[in-house]
């Protein structure tokens, strides 16, 4: 097995474009108040939990890899991480996953309620339209890329994308393990979101098509990695790192890449994606290195 | 009382804008097929079980009251209804509203199971701005009017509106009938998506917009007397012609127009409300009459 090497200098960027999503997040949330002030205490509670935001960062290095800046896709990159807190919000309920902590924290429902939190994930959701559709009134031109950002993004998450590869994986459980179903759960539930990232922010920075579509190739290789890393990381993580339970994917009879191919094919398939990510950007120049450096990040992570 | 008198010709307005709607969304909506088609199966089933329409019809006849053609708005009806129906599958969830009927069908948990609505819900939520962007992208022009309208739209159907109104309905079961509070949740959980539906067909169809704004306020009291209409339903309706249970909200304890102000002056309140409606019509000429007898109409419905 081949060890991949990464780069210091993408914590510092990861750390960086952090910063600049958690500031912007603070300011597009509202504050709890009125009637309806528990709903938006709910999502609150979940949105800023401490993710990685990883999705968003890539949706800023999807811009950046063909000239554009971060502060143009910031809006976009936020409503992605409000669609990825309204999923896991969704798929910890006792009626999917029944997770009772998550990021070390108890999760929405076990806080606010299964109720509130039900209602929390779907106006989640449903803010993230608002964002970007009120990001894409203010802005002069660019009405255009920013219909087809919500398009791609409302794809990546709806039944054709992550709805659609939740619903395998929960029919699936206890399922013999199979290939097909798994790279289909995989591709589904987190590839397509981690890929319409990445996509989003070269459409909003212009890229032009050729560029769009090798983005997207690298996104769709990366989003499938990312999902088996987490497979692994539910095999071989540190509880501590990761705040949610070890093992559990087995004990539900998930199927997940290690299920179907054993740990250590699952991490030649990691390697060999990862590689085919960072070959689709061969045309870019030094701009997309985080793009590269994240491919390889990814893979290495430990929560 | 004053007794409405109700057009004979607004039903059949009502059927035919119907027909149109309900084509278009066997034109729009996937079959079931592939790994994922249960989630496809369930939202088909509660999208076609036989619904009126009225926010789709109300959407159209937005745009002809200004001189558009119901076919402009077509997609972004179909995607109102979408997203109603959504609504439906998340309220009649067990840890919701626990209904087991609509309609005189099962509901969709009932039928589906927990796991497949929950997801189905989301996914005819996220299928909402599919359709309503890539409608968008395919127009020539009018690009701005459509991100107006998903803004608008999803204002609607968020937190500052039908997610904001459910959370408000369902933590004051049980607690005292206030006039502040049910206005509250009647103007959020029914009125916001009925004043966005038809609102969405007159910017859609390029009012003006002090039109846009009469159309508004139209809208706002034909949503509000809308849901006092169910609240009466619900204590006086026929069984048969409702398909759910007659009676349920005094069981559940919710607050209603009728639990607050009584009968008798509740239909005042829609009197009075219908009034208000067809007043901010003025301006309008005989293009609006569909909308001033649908306002009629709706408190004067059997189911």
């Amino acid at each position: 097995m081949r060890r991949v090497k990464v780069s210091k200098g993408i914590e510092k960027y990861l750390e960086e474009r952090k910063i600049l999503v958690d500031k912007a997040l603070k300011e597009f949330m509202p504050e709890p108040s009125g009637l309806a002030g528990d709903v938006i205490r709910a999502m609150n509670y979940t949105l800023f939990a401490g993710g990685k935001r990883i999705r968003p960062v890539l949706c800023i290095a999807g811009s950046e890899a063909v000239g554009g800046s971060a502060d143009d896709v910031v809006p976009v990159a936020c409503a992605i991480e409000l669609i990825h807190a309204y999923s896991l919000i969704h798929d910890d309920l006792p009626v999917m996953d029944n997770d009772d902590f998550r990021r070390g924290k108890p999760t929405n429902h076990k806080v606010f309620g299964e109720a509130v939190a039900l209602l929390a994930g779907d106006s989640l959701l449903t803010l993230a339209f608002n964002l970007m559709a009120s990001y894409g009134l203010d802005k002069n031109g660019e009405k255009k890329a920013l219909l087809r950002v919500i398009d791609l993004i409302a794809s990546a998450a709806g039944y054709k994308g992550m709805v659609g590869g939740q619903m395998v994986d929960i029919s699936y459980e206890g399922k013999d393990p199979d290939p097909t179903v798994v790279e289909y759960i995989h591709r589904h539930k987190t590839g397509a979101l981690i890929a319409a990232s990445v996509t989003a922010g070269t459409i909003l920075a212009g890229g032009n098509e050729e560029e769009v579509k090798s983005i997207n190739r690298y996104g769709q290789q990366i989003g499938l990695a990312f999902q088996i890393a987490d497979d692994i990381l539910n095999i071989e993580g540190d509880r501590n790192v990761m705040g949610k339970g070890i093992g559990s994917d087995k004990v539900r009879g998930k199927i997940t890449y290690p299920s179907v191919f054993g740990i250590s094919e699952s991490k030649n398939i990691q390697t060999r994606l990862i590689d085919h990510a960072i070959e689709s950007l061969n045309r870019f120049d030094e701009r997309a290195e985080p793009l590269r450096d994240l491919a390889r990040y990814i893979i290495k992570r430990k929560g």
